[in-house]
């Protein structure tokens, strides 16, 4: 009916939903993805698509399975297995040992994919969990801190909802740049996101002065800040934070009374030698009981990243170290609405955790691809930056960890003024720009923030080998065409 | 530290989350999940319990699965396919071969479980959906329309996330009782929660006139009714509306300008003879374009109900029929703040809506498993809700579709005494003793919403065949003798 006057409008919605900005996926990857449709489907027919890519290069995301990663053996004999147990009997050929023996682990734990587990996750996955952590950290974990989730991003979710509250101006600490789901899930919130910045100049690097400025400056203007974020390694920096850095990021926490929230996906991810990952727990905690009891943190993980690569799987959690009993009850209570997280994602949580052991049938394989994923991702790492890093106009600095490059680049006024006249922002502009002519996706800087008149681009380094000089040379033609038609 | 004070307290965190209830998981429940680990414990160290009952029934939720309920065996065939795909190679003759059909079709249109999917889904699981929504409704389906999500749980978030805001005062209707999800994500959200009761002397049908009423009410009171939530099968009382109350119901949400929420997530779940589920969206075709264009409808499905009871693998999806661009945009960016929906749920999905064919190798199989668990389902409800009949003091609805019966049980004053001196209400009170005497965990109506003064629990009819007895046995004796000491 033409009449039909909608109940549900942009005017009469949430307006915070309206604010909420996820450019990871927002107008340049939603262009992407319909590009995607148009080849899927022009290949259908046998027709031409009308486009001058083959295919899509999905770098706005870390996603690596979607290019071209192999899954990890292992786990994905467990997943088969855990799905379909009549295997051990009909197919036990087809499955190492060990990889039967965890199935039936789990199996006999009363672990089944079917059924909603414990609203927290199965008891033996997070005491599993538990003893990674302790012996990553050289001291106990409790398995009943850990709450697995759907991805990261849902722990993440729970946080934030947990500490803001729409009566207050509640301010928690972003990096800026900064992963957009912090910013975006505080838009829903209606908490305060209060942005404090990395030095580009030096690689990113956190310096703790800003953080103080940043909590003054929030604090003048009535917010109260109740958080921190910090991701290390950094996400879309690749900066990997140093033991000095940790320890006066948590004496910052103490003074300043603000939860430490440490986004801590990363920590496979590094790439640069003699650089190691070390969780904020270990850093707290070797500065002596009179620091680590006086701090809560809460620390997430997943297995969408590091060499496992499994984002479809959706399996996260938070560890909270420190957390009053009646806080930690209504984080439960928030998981039970949801009932639980997927079961399979737990059982790649396991594997994750707990992976083959010396002397296990799939110990040497495990180790093979592990380590070819993560020598892999270093090379791709090393090549994409050096050949950004000659493309006239651009800076990217080294890539010590993570899964992403975010180097700036230099847009010529005539960029500016063309990005205005079609509204949006200039590094948006380029970057739908550069997707049209070559099918490569990447993220404008504008969805992570940047210092004003700077303009940046994420892209991940995760095309496979024999593609990233494709990728160069197709970003190197592009922008060589598009400077001389802005010039 | 004695003397450190947290930041997270229950008097600094989010109001919101603590006002939050959800007694499927709640206090009782809670109680089990120790009780079992308790009995786990026991018999890892060969030693007795200490405890009246040998194994926990867990009557609390519709987790068919984990009270035995076996898996179909197609769709596991298929998971197990997709999350290793060697399988077809390695082990061929250990699946049917339409089972390595789907799981081919699924992997050559790019569906990969290790990666990240489009935010709303894989676009050749919504348009399998699509397909099976168009069939059973008789009229079309737009695959766009259509959001695929962990569990129907995180759609009906989304949806009320998109309705309810902070700034206003906005309600929400939902049945007295009501699933509590409605209620837990409406205080989460800040939403209103306006109820309209069932009439529980007619089997607790829908009363339209309370419809009007309630909303009355409500709009006396300054809040301005948005969405009607109805749950049909009911949740928890096994209710089926007519197609001339859903009639009834389309017209109330036309004239009072509200978004009808369908929860059809128990569609599968029908045991009365000559009666049949039908959509809101096909009763509100019929009723004619007038009718279809002027009202705006979300339908909730999921793979956790219905025969498959896939619980842990949460997958749902949202379908919207004539919602405006401009909202469904939000929609889709709030699904991709979360990335996607774990692949696996997406999976089992498409075998929901996409079921072996006649001719199909796996046919004969799924479709006996499929009646065996059906007809297995309408006795268990019939034995059960007639043996609990039988007690003195109880009352039971002739269950006719959903999982769940929802008995009210007299209790004697003395026992709301002791309710008072523990400080939980009646219901509860009586839940956790039933618990405590027997195993059996049920949830205590106060979850739920009822009549002041009334008594209900909700269980649900899911043990197995050979133990309904056992669970009738045992609730007629706890109840004798509860009944004996509190007389």
């Amino acid at each position: 009916m033409s009449d039909y006057v909608h109940i549900l409008r942009s005017d009469t919605i949430n307006p915070r939903v309206l604010i909420a900005k996820y450019e990871v996926r927002g107008a340049v990857t939603t262009r992407a993805n319909d590009f995607e449709m148009q080849l899927l489907d022009a290949k259908k027919k046998g027709v031409p698509s009308g486009l001058p890519f083959e295919y899509v290069t999905y770098c706005n995301i870390g996603n690596p399975q979607k290019l071209k990663q192999k899954p990890l053996t292992f786990i994905r004999q467990v997943l088969s297995l855990m799905e379909y147990p009549e295997l051990i009997e009909k197919a036990p050929q087809a499955f190492a040992p060990d990889a039967i023996a965890r199935a039936k682990r789990l199996l006999d734990a009363g672990f089944l994919t079917g059924t909603y587990s414990f609203s927290k996750g199965h008891h033996v996955i997070r005491q599993d969990i538990a003893d990674f952590i302790a012996a990553r950290d050289g001291f106990p974990c409790d398995p009943d801190s850990i709450y697995i989730t759907d991805g990261a991003s849902a722990a993440v979710r729970h946080m934030l909802s947990l500490m803001v509250r729409s009566d207050k101006k509640i301010g928690v600490m972003t990096p800026t740049p900064q992963y957009p789901l912090y910013a975006s899930l505080l838009a829903l919130q209606n908490g305060v996101q209060v942005g404090y910045p990395l030095n580009e100049e030096t690689g990113w690097a956190l310096v703790p002065a800003e953080l103080d400025r940043a909590y003054e400056e929030a604090t003048a203007q009535g917010v109260e800040c109740r958080a921190l974020v910090i991701i290390n390694p950094n996400n879309p920096t690749g900066n990997i934070l140093s033991v000095e850095c940790m320890q006066e990021i948590i004496r910052f926490c103490i003074k300043r009374r603000v939860v430490l929230l440490a986004d801590e996906v990363y920590q496979e991810n590094v790439y640069e030698d003699g650089t190691k990952f070390v969780s904020f727990r270990k850093v707290a905690h070797d500065m002596g009981d009179d620091v680590f009891k006086r701090i809560e943190i809460a620390s997430f993980h997943s297995v969408s990243k590091g060499f496992l690569g499994e984002c479809g799987h959706r399996g996260g959690y938070v560890q909270l170290d420190n957390f009053l009993p009646e806080v930690q009850a209504q984080l439960y209570k928030m998981t039970s609405i949801a009932l639980c997280s997927n079961t399979v994602g737990q059982v790649v949580m396991d594997c994750m955790v707990n992976p083959p052991k010396p002397g296990d049938a799939s110990y040497e394989l495990y180790q093979k691809e592990r380590n070819d994923i993560i020598q892999s991702l270093k090379r791709r790492a090393f090549k994409l930056s050096a050949a950004i890093n000659s493309l006239e106009g651009f800076t990217c600095a080294k890539p010590s960890g993570a899964m992403y490059l975010f180097p700036s680049v230099v847009l010529p006024p005539k960029v500016i003024e063309a990005a205005k006249a079609a509204e949006m922002p200039p590094d948006t502009f380029y970057a739908l720009k550069l997707l049209e002519g070559t099918g490569i996706c990447v993220v404008p800087g504008s969805g992570f923030g940047q210092r004003e008149g700077t303009y940046h681009f994420r892209i991940t380094f995760l095309p496979p080998e024999d593609q990233i000089d494709t990728v160069v040379e197709s970003i190197k033609k592009f922008h060589a065409e598009f400077i001389a038609q802005y010039k």
